[in-house]
């Protein structure tokens, strides 16, 4: 790995120095912040994510704020579910596509009031598209990047941790819900939400300043129950099929070939960017389709997209790849043409060891525990 | 400096091997890709530059590409600039604006037909801007991110390289023109502009499966003038007044307060997004503006906007700060307070080190060699 040069372009969350302080072995830089992507090492961070609570600084998950009169008319407009049908006090996984049903970004939506949301960002500058969008549709919004910095606190022990400094209220919420509260008159809100396919929450700071204070006071809450500081957990992540935006998919990808139709509102007889494009693509069929590969050895983490191949015939891309240890086979998430993403079919994976014999699957690998 | 843990998110550049083998030091990460950000390090960089010739990786400069009937009038209603003045074969810097007169980007922009423009990016995902304004305002246009990569060639000797490589039409371009041309069949742009203040071309090549190749040939043509692989040199621009946007500006400075009021096309008749925003903020005058600070005393760079005070109180902020071998001082770029914009006036700079008194001066500090 290379040395990344720091540079006042590229921000440091509230809660940097605390995960230098705690250790952190390597940065990856999303939506231009730096986020820590790894501390003990991917194996030893899965274990503690599994089996106690680890906590991880994802800042770099920036919000967009939509907010006024037609908040929720524009968020309809941007985003490929039915918002009407999310209420306050509710989180949803949604897809932001372009005309062509390209997906753009897949944020979490958190709606605060009728009136107000939240898109929880992958790595992509989606401010910039809902600031054209409301500019020339004339639509009565803010739309801003508000000073929100997320941690997640995943792992089945998290449970405790969120009680201990947020209560009951919080702690026993259903998945997909959200609270707004404070810590010491220190504005947040928790969700039951999260990128590990673990039980889990996010705590969003809505002060920056504040950062350092929030880290240790989840530390502390923490301590009884073997919390580790952990960065986004690439085994776990893929062992639950949860996809990351730029490996996974891009706006070359649309929501259909990931099998994600339920999460398009085709029903709704409301308007969104990339409606009509998607509906065509449903008439027709999607001619990719994203699937799991198993291999029986272990091959390292994919760097860049990896080929696939059937008698030596490009048939499609892997996006991410990992060694599980609970299935002791390496595990890929890959796009797939239509012909060949069927059960038990045997592909080739060119990894840099080399050709490997793989074999298509379902995904999740794991359920999720939601 | 920490890793940078690498990810298919973060893609390598066509040069990315070459790189390497070049003996990169660091990476940062630019528009989602990886870019050298430094070799030898910034002092050996820099005499290479300004003596010599130096090739930079800065593939990470994506091209947005606007193309179609009505390409010029997107990008007028885009850019501050005057379009209708930019001719075919001409390259411009430009700024792209919020309607509030925020700047989103400062791309070099290129014409290379009537109906067809290339943005050069400045580290912000543009394409979504571009796009979603072209979407919604109805406008007859592709807008797509093309296959190419651009390599700076900078310094005194880049001259020589490009006449060997590109014949004397190259070679003698005046500043910011460009040329349509191939290499043994492998289309390139080359144009008279760079980032360094130093003589230089830009090469913008059109294949991206060409990057080893380009890559060699540029070296082998730069061998006997004793050419350098380097990074963006910090040094050389700062000296040169050369903004980076996301540490010298953002979509919280306007082009006003950068001293760049020739860049806004108050007088045409043309709207563009920001016009109306920017002739308030004409009227009334910018209430702030980027100034140079001299500092005696060597300081490390930057790697956070660093306060700027007077007396105690917040006067301003650095976005760029270098130690220059050719003055002895410690040079920066700081948007300060209209007050105290004043050449002489004495500041602090609270560096990492600890307070520094500093000296308000001009920018550039050295005349752009064009």
């Amino acid at each position: 790995m290379f040395p990344l040069g720091r540079s006042p372009r590229l921000r440091p969350s509230p809660y940097f120095d605390k995960t230098v302080e705690a250790g952190v072995s390597s940065f990856t830089v999303y939506n231009h912040m730096l986020l820590p992507s790894a501390y003990e090492g991917g194996l030893a961070e899965y274990e503690a994510l599994i089996n106690a609570v680890t906590i991880w600084d994802v800042a770099g998950e920036r919000q967009v704020e939509v907010k006024g009169p037609d908040a929720a008319r524009l968020m309809q407009y941007l985003c490929t579910r039915d918002i009407s049908k999310v209420e306050v006090g509710q989180a949803r996984y949604t897809f932001i596509c372009n005309p062509d049903g390209g997906i753009l970004n897949d944020p979490v939506i958190l709606r605060l009031a009728d009136d107000h949301f939240w898109m929880s960002l992958a790595d992509r500058d989606i401010l910039l598209w809902a600031q054209a969008i409301a500019f020339l549709g004339g639509y009565d919004v803010q739309v801003v990047e508000p000073d929100v910095s997320p941690l997640q606190v995943q792992g089945p022990k998290s449970i405790d941790v969120i009680r201990t400094l947020f209560g009951d209220d919080a702690a026993d919420m259903r998945y997909y819900r959200f609270v707004e509260t404070d810590l010491d008159g220190v504005p947040v809100v928790v969700s039951r939400t999260g990128w590990s396919g673990e039980f889990g929450y996010e705590v969003f700071l809505r002060d920056g300043s504040k950062g350092g204070w929030l880290w240790d006071r989840l530390f502390e809450a923490g301590a009884p129950h073997g919390v580790k500081p952990a960065a986004p957990n690439q085994i776990r992540r893929i062992e639950g099929g949860i996809l990351s935006y730029g490996s996974d998919m891009d706006d070359r990808v649309n929501p259909l070939e990931l099998g994600f139709d339920r999460l398009v509102a085709f029903d709704s007889d409301d308007d969104f960017i990339g409606k009509a494009a998607l509906t065509r693509v449903k008439e027709v069929g999607a001619s990719r389709r994203m699937m799991g590969i198993r291999i029986a050895e272990p091959l390292s983490g994919n760097t860049t997209l990896l080929p696939v191949t059937v008698g030596g015939e490009l048939v499609g891309r892997i996006g991410s790849m990992t060694w599980s240890p609970r299935f002791g086979q390496t595990l890929a998430l890959a796009l797939l043409d239509i012909a060949v993403a069927e059960l038990g079919t045997e592909v080739v994976v060119e990894a840099p060891e080399g050709p490997h014999t793989g074999t298509v699957s379902e995904v999740p690998f794991v359920d999720r525990i939601t």
